[in-house]
């Protein structure tokens, strides 16, 4: 088990997660316990499995089967309630150990849900969405399509509506260095970005770019755009790490239900140590507690400009 | 004519700059002096050519040839005293009006040097370097071998080496998201960087990686590394931009002076108009001043470890 079991704990006596919500906590108990987990703190759904925590934090088959059935219960919940989802990390090398044939919490979620879902991060002003998630840098180009960036504009847009932006000014990254600088380097900013770009503005969206990388961030940074449709994982993460001033959150968009997660993983190096740091799993907590589900209407113009 | 002229000029009334050295400007007589040059300031070179100034400030062939003629006058005068060499930007398509056979100072640097030259940046304790430069991200896994990883790290090492650091840390950024999960997503990690590293660490080298780009800038920042070895432009340039706390400046390792050069471009769009910040030009003489020539020994065994 890793620091899911503590920053779970730490978040829930967490005084401004206890004044916002009645939170429903759905784990392994033992681990809980030993992460000085009490009643008084959260109604508790306790899943029970065969087998036994590892006596070291590390990836465990009886450790996949546990946190996959969590999983699975709390999206089953959401699903018949609406209510939002905060999940905790998984271990992906756990999961595949277990037999479970979905890579992580994401692929899960869509193929419970039938929904597409967009990857979002959100911590204060700074929001980014990716176009591509996991993926090889050598895939990219094959990867990046007019109709796949312009169908993740459009999700990306209805869910910063959702956050209650009206009209966002969404900035479209460049996959290339100086935006490829007219074709000199790359020609997915010419062939494939700049007329997602036009097709959207078309459609009456403050969207602007393709824009190099550093420019767009510094653009995103002092509030010319009000969130950064990213590329690819690096291209969104480092930028979010370095420009974020409080803790960020995962979001995953266009589910039938609110999903957020932290912005870390499983931590098998500090897990049993008390040393690990809730504030991003307080952060999505409360994220999921004052934010609507993130909706996201179908392909046709969501709220075009008159 | 871009901002170059203006400023130089404010970069030279700096007291920091006139305090530190005795400059020898060169360039076009008429745009520095609009742009408020005077005989106290510097001793000038003018570059003298039949043509003149553009009414609106953009890419002109004359712009070129005056911009090549002053590079190229700087260089000769750099390579026969040893003196460092400051370069205000050029304008690309200028010099391919001018029918100029380089596309920008590195080129050019690297023509008439014959040494190869690594592109690095620093901006107080934030320090990174590029494996590659102006390329397609198309380009990436094709161009990232180890032979070519493993000598731009020796050639870093050095450059940090004159910086003062004696043995210096040196974080080599990962490719892919999560430095590829074990293969998962991506080879270059398993099959490039790891061996490189590792046959670096057999040299008695402090470099360590390949490490998820995210986290490789979170611990250059806190001061885990003196120094970031970047694969791309952008993973370089976006965690510089975001990261640095103080003008950053622009260096070309390995030749036989130290050349240093602001971090950004022309800027035709404020030319003239008394806009243009020259902090990093400003950063870039001082920096030129207070530094050896960064040399770049062969690629045998440098300092290694005992």
């Amino acid at each position: 088990m890793g620091i899911g079991p503590e920053i779970t704990v730490k978040a829930l006596r967490d005084k401004r997660v206890q004044r916002a919500c009645t939170p429903i906590v759905i784990g392994e108990p033992y681990s809980l316990e030993k992460a000085g987990f009490t009643d008084d703190l959260a109604a508790l759904i306790p899943i029970d499995m065969p087998g036994k925590l590892a006596g070291k934090p590390r990836p465990t088959a009886w450790g996949g089967r546990v946190s996959f059935q969590a999983v699975e219960t709390g999206l089953k919940l959401a699903l018949k309630t609406g209510c939002p989802l905060v999940t905790a990390p998984i271990n992906k090398q756990s999961w595949h150990l277990a037999g479970i044939p979905f890579t992580g919490h994401t692929e899960l979620l869509r193929a419970r849900t039938g929904a597409e879902g967009l990857m979002m991060f959100v911590a204060g002003q700074v929001r980014c969405a990716l176009v591509t998630e996991h993926f090889a840098v050598a895939d990219l180009p094959r990867l990046l399509a007019k109709a796949r960036v312009q169908k993740s504009a459009l999700h990306f847009i209805a869910a910063l509506q959702n956050l209650g932006i009206k009209n966002p000014r969404v900035g479209v990254c460049a996959l290339n260095p100086h935006a490829g600088d007219n074709g000199q380097f790359g020609k997915e900013e010419n062939k494939v970005l700049a007329p997602a770009v036009r097709a959207l503005q078309k459609q009456g969206f403050q969207v602007d770019g393709p824009v190099p990388t550093d420019a767009a961030w510094l653009m995103h940074i002092r509030g010319q755009y009000d969130g950064l449709l990213c590329m690819y994982h690096d291209q969104a993460l480092l930028g979010l790490k370095l420009a974020a001033k409080e803790p960020a959150v995962h979001i995953t968009a266009g589910l039938p239900f609110l999903r957020v997660s932290p912005t870390h993983g499983t931590a098998f190096d500090i897990a049993s140590k008390n040393k690990a740091d809730a504030s991003s799993m307080a952060a999505a907590v409360m994220f999921a507690t004052s934010n609507k589900p993130i909706s996201i209407p179908p392909l046709a113009p969501l709220h075009p400009n008159p």
